[in-house]
Formats: structure tokens, sequence, C-alpha cells
């Protein structure tokens, strides 16, 4: 708990106008996507990168702890205030973008830009930003780059990372450093930038955020592809990348959650179909196109699909990405609780992982339906169970445990994309040798000493 | 120096046949490719994990320097004894390709493997691994990610930390993390790997790499522009990118470069031009092809191109690639001693750039020729002098220092590809404000305490 005269102190650096220790405020930051709810004492709306040093050497002073948040759309807590302390929020004055350089394809940004108005301010000049977590329409920068988000477009495009070239970012000390630089290269000093990116807010606090842009390929098609087991939809993921073409976006639905998709929207899906393929290529020429969508068909039927069916317009594009894009919010026809997680495993391994979920969820008599990122071999595991009812409950995690064992097993990772957070802290002794963990803590204290910096975390 | 019980007790560990302490080993041992010169104590052919997990163990306690080395390609000191202690050589055991993994395009690898011969096996079986450092027939895997190596295909595929999904690797207390994934994406833990790609050998001693392999496009075609003017060949460079069209390679020659390559080869190239661009674009499509090209005509034509060349078959891609693959070579036509530097700033500062250049060469009385990977603002800058003559390599050591000022300035960096080692330590307090600094040393301390792995070099 903070005391007044440290309320004080930090709202005399922001103005009381940019400081809230009330209740509403509190509450209104106490949540991120997975319901769990944790107070701040104080939530702060920085206005600069000279607030943030003024906070954070006084919280370092006084080991307050300190929370940066985007727009708490996280799936693992990553943005919840767990020991309490300062809320840091940026939607309110660090939401600028400052440059778009178009002879670097590069822009500046500040963390609480969000991620689609991003996007979109770039593709008016010709550009294009891949990073695309399904939270876009309200995510922001910061967080993406916190949380190493990724999205659809990664199985060509590549994930946040791969699009962070700088940033300035204060320590706890009150320091700014600037890390990476406007370069297509730089090998001088540790990379820093690349050690931020997915450091959860525990290492420093982002101030100002470099990003790659790339020019926006002219044309775009979809394709989706039915096939009758998701194995065969497996196979043919991994081998669609080993026959030379590397799609924007594969994506995959299984029965289960074609299934929920049909029920809930009534959009004619091919519901006896053992899983779907969605996927999108893009390219500068229609022979480029037709190239990918051939090669695309070609694999696609030779690993069993009965249909490889090639989007004429955009209406049939929408039509077809309808279904991905809602089958998240359809799986409630399963069951009121979703315990959802983002493992991700070798391409190759896909099949095998998809087999174990299914006989860990008729273990459990669970439904698991599962869909997502299968190009990048990123699966969203779904265990469906109800909240209120203790002994299924209790099954339900313990389904998800042996998910996590299943995806370790098989050569890949707790997460993907969403990150540790409080949620999979659990986990990570699972995934990590004790050598590994004590090094992530060595770490951790080289950059945050007194452990102010989103506390708790990461199991670090 | 090391006594005789500790020459001792690491010959145990490796085995005499793989223990060198002779006057021979310690002087084959001695050099890179900057000619400096610093003699380990001892020369040790580590045979596989366990005996580096021995020798770090033994070394740590015992406060040994401990150096790993790839070929001794390097052009800054990074492989170099500066502290004496153990050099640790890969090429006679860990020099092997583990994996080629068709499934997943990944494949698995010991520190010691040489460039070229991976890319070999890997284009073998219709896949590629873009990064091919100039020093690619001897350079290793090892000392490609201790440097994070560049090369000619960094302007459209990235550098090698671009292909680095996981590592093994032994810290100096002799425990073996494991850092990645064979997975397109991971977000659990903290970026280790990230982190190692580029730290010269300072952190950990690399056991294993696993890269990401592409498949390898189809066609690819090589063109030429002949510019008037430097300038004008560098306005043509950036405004190429921001056209859409990304060459695998973009490179450059200026007016003394050719000149030197004339001189030297005779080949009939245009020495009244002001620089050349030699251009590289891939695809799978004729079509394809053709675009880019007529993409990159229009460019070069608008930037004032007297002439594009496009290449009509191999030998005229491999005649037009002679002048760039001799160009370093040809420049001691200029004088005995070159001082090169691999300064990189944002494309758009490339004009610039070249000018202060030309006005530093001038003001000093030297010789600069200049080429290199200007795709990606990577400029070779080549400050021909005599270290016999004292004065006048004082003047030329001038003109360095200058134009590391000039890169800074211009939003650049020290090294795009080189590293810092020992040659560029003095330069870091340039680059790097003293937070920076001591957070660098901060990072160093968390993986090695006693600082035994490859000390003195990055001016940490």
């Amino acid at each position: 708990m903070l005391n007044s005269s440290q309320i004080g102190a930090l709202s005399q650096i922001v103005g009381q106008e940019n400081c809230y220790a009330d209740k509403a405020h509190r509450l209104a930051y106490s949540y991120d996507a997975t319901r769990a709810s944790h107070q701040p004492d104080l939530v702060l709306f920085p206005r600069h990168e000279a607030d943030l040093q003024a906070i954070l050497r006084y919280c370092n002073a006084e080991k307050i702890p300190v929370v940066p948040r985007g727009a708490g759309s996280g799936f693992t807590g990553g943005a919840l205030a767990a020991q309490g302390g300062v809320v840091l929020a940026f939607e309110k004055h660090m939401n600028q973008i400052l440059e778009i350089d178009m002879e670097n394809l590069v822009a500046r940004v500040q963390p609480g830009v969000v991620n689609m108005e991003f996007q979109n301010a770039v593709e008016e000049v010709g550009l294009f930003y891949p990073p695309d977590p399904a939270s876009q329409e309200y995510s922001t920068l910061g967080g993406n780059v916190s949380e190493n988000a990724g999205g659809m477009r990664a199985a060509k495009y590549g994930i946040t990372k791969d699009y962070v070239m700088a940033l300035r970012a204060v320590l706890p000390s009150g320091e700014v450093i600037r890390a990476g630089k406007k370069t297509i290269k730089d090998v001088a000093g540790y990379n820093i930038a690349g050690l931020l990116v997915g450091s959860e807010g525990t290492l420093a606090v982002l101030s100002e955020i470099t990003l790659k842009l790339i020019p926006k390929p002219a044309l775009r098609q979809t394709a989706m592809g039915i096939f009758p087991s998701v194995k065969a939809a497996m196979n043919a993921t991994y081998r669609t990348f080993g026959a030379g073409v590397t799609p924007v976006a594969m994506e995959f639905l299984d029965q289960k959650t074609i299934a929920a998709v049909e029920a809930t929207y009534k959009k004619g899906l091919p519901t006896h179909a053992g899983a779907i393929l969605i996927t999108d290529v893009d390219g500068n020429t229609p022979e480029d196109i037709s190239w990918q969508l051939s090669q695309l068909e070609a694999v696609f039927k030779a690993n069993g699909a009965e249909t490889f069916y090639r989007a004429k317009n955009e209406e049939e594009a929408a039509a077809i990405w309808f279904a991905r894009r809602n089958a998240s919010p359809s799986l409630k026809h399963y069951g009121p609780t979703k315990l959802n997680e983002d493992i991700t495993v070798p391409r190759s391994r896909l099949p095998e992982l998809l087999d174990r979920i299914e006989a860990i969820g008729q273990r459990h008599d669970h439904p698991i339906p599962c869909f997502g990122h299968t190009g990048d071999g990123n699966v969203h595991v779904n265990v469906m169970t109800n909240k209120k009812d203790a002994v299924r409950y209790h099954n339900a995690e313990k389904a998800i445990t042996e998910i996590f064992e299943a995806a370790i097993e098989l050569e890949g990772t707790l997460s993907g994309e969403h990150g540790i957070g409080l949620a999979k802290a659990p986990f990570m002794n699972m995934a990590f040798t004790p050598a590994e963990m004590a090094l992530f803590a060595a770490v951790k204290k080289a950059f945050d000493p007194h452990n102010i910096l989103n506390p708790g975390k990461m199991g670090i």
C-alpha cells in the first residue's frame, strides 16, 4: 500500500490530473483478458519520457512496484499489478506516431499508439506493418513489443520482434537508454533491443519504439482447403512451406471449431470436414499469385484435400475469413468457461500434437476445439469447461498441464505469442532448467536490482 | 600465464592430442584479419559440449581467460586472446552438421561448421541459408553467430540474427543453457538467443546452433546501373526500396574503387562513372523477375543512371559481380595499408555520408575508396595509407575517428557487421552513453561474473 506522502510525490511528478488513487480507476486498471483482477494503488498517466524517469527514480528509491500497461488485452496477466503499486497507462499522452520515414521505411512511435491506428496510418502512405495480433483494434504497440505479439501474417512476415529496430527505454534508476538504430544492421554492443522485446515490462519501461515498415504488396488472394481430417490438414501445412510457398497466413479450424461457428452463425460451413485451412498469398504480379496458388492446390490435394477453393473477390475472401475471425467467440457453444493456451511446436509435429490433444480431451471428458496459426505451428487450444463446477474445472486444469507437457515433449514452447505473465508462470519450471531460470533472474537483476518492474511475472 | 598444473588439468579434460601449449600453435592461433597478434597460453580443441563444460568450470574457478574462436577471419580482433589464457578452436571436432530438418526447414549445426559448406549442404536439398559474409569460404557458423555476420544478401534476407532460432551454450559456471526453440514463435522467457547473437563470445560458449532455412527461389537475375555521381547512386538506392522492390543484393562501387579494380584486372569497367550499383533480384516466376527489374530500371533512370544493364546469362552476371568481389584486394593500388571500417547509416543518409567521407579524405590527404552493401546503408570505408609513415598513418587514424563521428551524427552505427572486438572498443564511448555502457557491463556480469569469457572485448 502506498502512503499519502508517496501518492503526493508521484502526483507532483505527473500533475493531479494524471494521477488517480480512486476506487473507479483502481478497478478499471485491475483487469486484462484473463479476467483475473489485481488492483494497483495508483494509476498514473505519464506525459513524456521525463515523467517516466522521475516516476521510476522515485519508485526505485521507495521500492514501489511499477507496472507498465498497454490496452490490458493480454491473455496472461502481464499488465496486472500483481503486487499492487503503480500502473503506468499510456493512452492519454504517450500515444503519438512521431514519424513515418518514407525514405528509410521506418516509423517512430510512442508506446500508447494502437496497433490498428498505426497500420492504417502507414498503409495510407503505401507502406505496411505486418504484425496483426487478434487484439489489433485496441492493443497498443508498447504492449505488442512487451509481449512480442504475433498475428495471422506471421507465417510469411514474422512477429513483432522482427520489426523492432530500436527502442528508447527508461531503467528503474531513471536513466534513459537507447537500444538499436534506424539502420538495417547494427552490431555495436549487446542486442538490448532484442532482449527488451517480449520481456513483459520486467526490465525497463519503453518510451519510444522504432519500427521497420515494408512496401505493401499490390496483390493478395485468399484460398481455402477442406480436409477429411485434422491430420491431413496438418500434413498439408508443413509440406506447403517445403514446396517453396510461404503464404502470408495459414490458419486452421478443426471439426469442433467449424461446428461451433456454424451453430452460432449459420454460414453453410463444411461441418463434415475434419479441418479447414484458410490461407492468403500476396505478391506484385498476377503470375506470382497464380504460381503460389497452384503450388498450394497441388500440396493440399496431395495431402487429401477434397476441395481447394480460390476466393474470386473481396466478398468471398471476407466470407472465408469470417469463420476464422469468429472462431474464438463461437466456442461458448461448448461450455461457459474457456481455458485457452497458445502452445507452439515445430510444424512437422502438429499432427502428433493434435492427436495428443484429442486424447487428453477424451481422457478428461472435455471438448478441446483447436484453431489458429498452423503456419507457425501455433495452435490455440481451448479447453471448454465450467468454472462453477469444481470437479470439472479441476479436470480441465489437469488437461491444460498435460497439453503443456505434450508441447514441451514435441520440442515446442508454452507460448507462441501470449507470453507468460501470471497465468503461465507456474509452468516455467516445466520448460526451463534451474540454470536457465537462474540466468533469467540474473538478467532481471542486471536491469532491475530492486525488482520494482512488474514483479511476480514470468516466474522470474 | 598458465602454470603447468593448470595446463595439466586442461589437458586431462580434452586429452593430450587436443591440447597445445607449443610455440607454433600459440602463434598460429594469435592472429585474425586485423593483423594484430595476441598469443594464448594454450590452444584446446574441445570434442563435445561436455568438454566445454569441464573447461569452463575449471577456468572459471582458476580465473583463466577463455576465448572461443572460429576461423580467425574477423576484422575487429574478436577471436584474439587479448589477455592470454585459453583459445577454444572448433575446427577439429565440433564441426558437424547434425541435422537438416526438411519438414521444418531448420538445421542444427555445431559451431565449427564452415558457412559455405553449410550453404552447399542445404542447397543440395533445395533449401537456402542466406547469410553470406565475404569470409563465407572459411568463416564458421559459430563465428558468424557470435559476430552477427551480414553479407551481400542482407538487403532482402537479413543477417545472421534473423536465422538463429535456438542455441545451446555453456555458461562460465559450466552449466548448459538452451535458448530459443525449433519453432517459428517462442515468447516464453527472455530472448537469450537474441542476446547471445553478436555478443562476441563474451557471455557464453556456443555448443549448438539451430538455424532457420528457407526454400531457394527458382530464379535470379543480375543487373547493373552506371551513375554519373556517387550521390545519384545513393539516391537511387534508398528510393528503390520505397518503390516496392527489395533486391537480394544492392552493392555499390565508387569511382576510386572502380578505377582500382580496372587498374588491377583490366575488365573494361566504366571508369568515367561516379559509381555503379550492382543488384540481384530473385523470385519464382519470370514475370516477378521482370517486374522487379522494370521497377529498378525506372528508379535508376529517374535518379540519373546513364545505363541500366540486365545480365543475359550466368557468364554476364559473373562478369558484373567480378568487380564487386575483387574490390577489396584491388585497393592496394592506393597504398600498402588499409584501414577499413563498416559503418552503417539509415539508407537516406548515404548521400550525405559519402559527401562527408570525401571531405575527410581531402582534409587528411588520403584516398578513401568506398564500396559495399549500400542496400543496407552499410559502407565499407577504406582509408588507404602507409603504416611505415608515422605522420601519414596518424592522419589516417584521425580520418577514421572523423568517419565514426560522421556515422554517429547521421544516426548510424560504428559497425554494421564486423563487430567491435578490440579494434573498435576505443570508440564505444562515442556511440553509447555511460548508462548504456553500465548496462552492458551489468549484463556481462549476469552471465560471466568473473569476466573470464573473451575479456577486454567490446569496451565492456
